[in-house]
C-alpha cells in the first residue's frame, strides 16, 4: 500500500480493534482508492486488512479500472453468471484470511446484497459498524479538499445568479429547477449533483424537503431554492429564500429571524466548541422570536464528498469542532400550509474560528 | 389499501409465504406508494403486511409527504436525535405484529443501516430476500409504463441528435458528455438520469464502462456513446458507435459484426423464448466472426424504473420472455487497448414478437 490515506486507514482499523474493512462502491471507496463503480446488481467489494493487504471482488468487465489503483491489490474478478459470484468472494476472504475476523462495514452504504456475500464468504466473521472509523478519516478536510469545495461553491453561486433573471410570477418550480440544473452544468458542475435542486414556492416552501412541482409562482410567495454543485468530487449545498413581489409582513419577519439565526449559528462555529453549540445558537434566536416550533430540523450537517456526512449540528451532539471540519448552517422557519424560509451557508472550521465558503447575499431579495 | 398495485403485492407476499415486506427508499417504494425519499443517513422504511396493513417509519420533517399516499398507513415519525430512532422502528413492528414473522427485504436496495433497525425492532423475525417477489410485480410493463419509456427514448434520441453536430476531432469526451447532458435536460429529461452518459473514444471505447475523460477525439477513433433519459420515472438506455474521420478497416468490420449481432438479438426476442435465446443469438454472430472473446458482457438487461433490472439477457438465464417485458439488446466487441463498438436498443416484448422503442440509425455514421 503506497497511499498515505491507506496507511491512516490501517492505523485506524487497528485502533478500533478491527482486522479488516470491507467497502462497497461509494464515497469512502473513492476516498481510499480513487475507484468509481456504479452501485448496481453486480456486487463490488474492496477489502483492506490491518496488515496492509488489499483485495477487490468485481465484475470481470471492470478490471481495467484497477490499472489506476495507487497501491497493490489482489483482484478477484467474476463473470456474468451470478452462480459464480460466491466463489469470487470466498476466494478473496481466503486469500486475506478473513474468516472469524472482525470485518468493519459502513452500515450507511453497505447493502444486504454485498453483505450476504460477505457472510457466506466468512461465516464465522463479525461485522461491526466501521462508519465512525471511516468518517473520522474524512471529517477533517485538507487544503486540497477545501479548495475543491470552494470551487463547488463558486459554480453553484454563479449558476444561481445566471438563473435568477428568469424567475418571476408565472414560472413554475419545475421550470426554475430545470434552468438551474442547466446553469450548474454550464458553469462547471459535474453531472453527479449532490442532490437535485429544491425549488419550492408558496405553500410548498413550508415543506423543507419539497420536490419542485408544476405550480406557477404567484405574487406574495416566498421562494426557497436549495441547490449545490459537484466539482472534483466535492460538493456545495446552499439555500437562499426570495420574495415574489410584495409579501405578507409576517413572511418578511420570519426571513429576518432566520437570517439572524443563520448569523448566530455561523458565529458560534469555532474549534473546541461542540456541534451542539451551533445548533443551540441558531435555535435560540428562532425560539426567542416565538417561532421555535416551526424550526423542525437540525441546524446543519457535514459536507465534503457527500451532501450529508459527519459532523451533524444537533443540540444533542457533543462532538467537538476541529479545524478542517466542513458543514452547513441552515436554520429555517416553516409555517405549515403557508410559506417557509431557509438560509444555508457552507462553513469550514479554521485554526481560530470559521469561514463561510458561501458569499451570496443573505438579505431578502425581491424578484418582480 | 386502495391501490391495485398493493393488492397485487399482498397476494404475491402470501404466495411467497412471507408475512410482510419492508422497503427502503428506491424504485420499488415509488412503484408501490408513489413516495420519493432521499437515501440518506435518516432511515426510512415502509412496511406492508399480508393482511393489508401498512406503516411508515420516517423523519418527522418528511411526514407531509404522506398526504399523497394512495392508501391508509400508520406513520411512525422520529426526531433528529438518532437515539430515538430505534423506538420508532419498535413501535411500528409492534403495531403490525412483525416480531417472529417472515419479513421480506430487497437485498439489492436495503442497507445495513435500515436492516439493523429492523433486526432490533423484530429480533425473532427472519428476513428472506423478496427481490424476486417485488421484481415479478414490476417486470411486465403496462401501457402507461411503456408510453413513459417511449417518451424517455424520444427525449434521449433528440438530445443526441442535437449534440452530434458539435462532435469532431479535437473535442474531448468530457465536453461531449457535458453537452449531451444539457441537451437531455433541454429536451425534457428529469435531472435524475438513469446513469451518467458514457462517451468514450479511441482506446477508452474498448472499456465497456469507461468514464468520459479529457482526451480529445482523434481522426481514426471509434466513439461509443451510451446514454439515456428519464421521463415520468421511466428510463431509456441507448448506445451508438460513430467513426471520427477515416478508420482502420478492422474497426469498420467489427462495427458491421456488432450491428448484425444486435439485429440477431432483437430478432430472437419474442414471447415464450428464454432470455438465454437473445444472448445466444447475438453472441453466435460475434463468435462466428471470430471475435467471441472480445464480447465480454451479457447481451442485455431489463429496463423500466431502473437502468438495470430483471430480466437479464444471459446465456444461463432460462426465464421465459412475456409480453410487457422491457430490456436492452447491446452486444459489443472491445479490442483491448485499441477501440470498441457497442450498439444498444430498447426492446419491449409484444403479444406476438417484440418492438424496438429506439429508432436511431444503427449503421456506422462518420463524424468529420
Amino acid at each position: 500500500m503506497a497511499s498515505a490515506r491507506l496507511e491512516k486507514l490501517t492505523a485506524a482499523l487497528r485502533a478500533a480493534d478491527m482486522d479488516a474493512l470491507a467497502l462497497n462502491p461509494g464515497p469512502s471507496l473513492v476516498y481510499t482508492t480513487g475507484l468509481h463503480f456504479h452501485l448496481m446488481e453486480r456486487p463490488v467489494i474492496a477489502f483492506f486488512t490491518v496488515n496492509g493487504d488489499a483485495a477487490l471482488v468485481l465484475p470481470g468487465l471492470e478490471t481495467a479500472k484497477l490499472d489506476a489503483l495507487p497501491f497493490d491489490a489482489q483482484a478477484f474478478p467474476y463473470g456474468e453468471n451470478p452462480a459464480g459470484w460466491n466463489t469470487a468472494f470466498r476466494d478473496a476472504a481466503q486469500a486475506l484470511g478473513l474468516d472469524g475476523k472482525r470485518i468493519g462495514v459502513e452500515t450507511l452504504h453497505m447493502r444486504l446484497l454485498e453483505f450476504r456475500y460477505l457472510q457466506a464468504a466468512a461465516p464465522r466473521a463479525t461485522f461491526p459498524d466501521a462508519g465512525q472509523v471511516v468518517s473520522a478519516l474524512r471529517i477533517r478536510k485538507d487544503a486540497g479538499e477545501i479548495a475543491a469545495m470552494r470551487r463547488a461553491v463558486a459554480v453553484a453561486q454563479s449558476a444561481l445568479q445566471a438563473t435568477l433573471p428568469q424567475i418571476k410570477a408565472g414560472v413554475t418550480e419545475r421550470e426554475i429547477a430545470a434552468e438551474l440544473v442547466v446553469q450548474l452544468l454550464r458553469h462547471g458542475s459535474q453531472p453527479e449533483f449532490p442532490f437535485q435542486p429544491i425549488v419550492s414556492g408558496g405553500p410548498n416552501s413550508a415543506n423543507p424537503h419539497a420536490a419542485p412541482g408544476d405550480r406557477p409562482l404567484q405574487p406574495g410567495d416566498l421562494l426557497v431554492i436549495d441547490w449545490g454543485a459537484t466539482v472534483d468530487g466535492y460538493i456545495s449545498d446552499i439555500t437562499r429564500t426570495f420574495a415574489v413581489g410584495e409579501i405578507d409582513p409576517e413572511y418578511r419577519k420570519i426571513h429576518e429571524i432566520v437570517q439572524r439565526a443563520n448569523a448566530a449559528g455561523r458565529a458560534a462555529a469555532k474549534p473546541g466548541v461542540p456541534c451542539a453549540a451551533v445548533d443551540i445558537a441558531a435555535r435560540k434566536v428562532i425560539e426567542e422570536a416565538g417561532y421555535g416550533e416551526y424550526f423542525t430540523h437540525r441546524t446543519g450537517h457535514g459536507i465534503g464528498m457527500e451532501a450529508h456526512e459527519t459532523p451533524y449540528m444537533r443540540a444533542d451532539n457533543q462532538r467537538v469542532l476541529e479545524p478542517g471540519m466542513a458543514f452547513t448552517v441552515e436554520p429555517g422557519v416553516y409555517l405549515p400550509g403557508r410559506n417557509g424560509v431557509r438560509i444555508e451557508d457552507d462553513m469550514v472550521i479554521t485554526e481560530d474560528g470559521a469561514v463561510s465558503l458561501t458569499s451570496l447575499p443573505r438579505e431578502l431579495q425581491v424578484l418582480e
